[in-house]
């Protein structure tokens, strides 16, 4: 999608150096609806940030509320210790829907979904604002869960940082098709096509210690074995919105 | 593992304050072995780099030749014109295995295999050497297949650029186990268990272009519906490190 066909600003995220899509930028998008539904199809996100000069790339959980990205770890971290003042970090999902095997090796390719968010990375520091963000990375997967857990005590909440970065610029891009072959090698008598991959949930393995005759709650019923995991995390982030608003 | 595991060098990265797991440490390792297979898994990483103080953190294809990294990209890409003389690069690769319940929001948790890869990245200036990076990214996924495709052209050639960067330091987390309560916890009536979770790949998708008859060749047999990725992409390692010694 061109950018210029996004001019509603409030629906898109403006462009800059940045975030401007400079590859196969007819994959790419700045509206907000499709930033939002790749982020929210995940909980593995990567964050990028910057110590003296040396990039680290980090995996970690996440979670969106509203334009504002949170993640969370051990207050021991390396990485969070240097997020206290405030510093430029770049969080990025990616979904892999498929491999694309052309007739050349040039057009060999995937299928996927991505979204790549910059922002300024903080501590939250204020107190009720981090128990709320600390019941959201439970009740955003498992919508209604922390109400069914024992509160979170002093000590696990000191031990615990989270993070919120506002997103400032974002785009995401995508790529959903079939094999796109230069014209003159499609005559070729070789297989060409998609072979498409998906994230999908196995048979649950309860704790050995559960308490005998307990049974998975109801709210975690869309987790059943052999369903997509992007679309049940869709699914359930619709649900905690719908729940905390 | 405790790195003072870790005593034979050459099979273990060195560790430094860049790759020293500072969190869960018994969850991480430095040893070669282990930091391999969590790379030769998986066909998609996530590159950071800096430009100008900011971080970039990119989903690209990768590969591994040894103890040296390679991806590759458009010429035109903004980040790969930033890499030719060399820019200091983490490359990280995460599978998600498990989601955790816990009986605490402290304890929820995921099961995963994350490797952590730091060196500074190249483009490949050398002709004979980019050529052979080229059918690398093609033939360590589907081994053999360049032989059956027509040659890459200049134009092609020319229009992508291809970066290595060889593993200086290394690190591989892991965590692949069910729920770890706090004692007093289990006592709670409260589901607790894993949902596993796996990368699974489904039904092909021909290219409607096909000349008719044309079946898939033998050496693409190992991605059948069903089967996890993460084995078939290791098999598929193993399959193009032994044809091209």
């Amino acid at each position: 999608m061109s950018d210029t066909l996004v001019t509603d600003a409030a629906d898109a995220f403006p462009v800059s150096a940045r975030n401007k899509i400079k590859r196969m930028h007819e994959r790419g998008a700045y509206d907000k609806a499709a930033v939002f539904a790749i982020l929210d199809a995940a909980l593995l996100c990567h964050v990028s940030y910057v110590i003296d000069g040396q990039p680290f790339c980090t995996p970690t959980l996440f979670w969106r509320e509203g334009e504002t990205l949170y993640w969370h770890g051990s207050s021991a971290s390396r990485m969070l210790k240097h997020l206290k003042e405030g510093t430029p970090a770049c969080l990025t999902v990616s979904h892999l829907d498929g491999l694309v095997l052309a007739r050349s090796g040039f057009h060999h390719s995937v299928n996927y979904r991505s979204a790549m968010c910059f922002g300024t990375a903080r501590f939250i520091e204020d107190a009720d604002e981090k128990l709320e963000a600390l019941k959201g990375v439970v009740d955003r997967f498992y919508p209604g869960r922390t109400k069914t857990l024992r509160p979170i005590d002093p000590q696990e909440f000191k031990a615990t940082t989270v993070i919120r970065m506002p997103i400032d610029e974002a785009s995401a891009k995508v790529r959903a098709k079939t094999v796109a072959d230069d014209e003159e090698d499609y005559a070729a008598p070789l297989w060409a096509g998609v072979i498409p991959v998906a994230q999908v949930i196995g048979a649950e393995e309860p704790c050995p210690r559960l308490i005998p005759g307990t049974t998975r709650p109801d709210n975690l019923s869309a987790y059943r074995e052999g369903r997509r995991l992007d679309e049940t995390f869709a699914e359930m982030h619709q649900l905690y919105q719908r729940g905390t608003r």
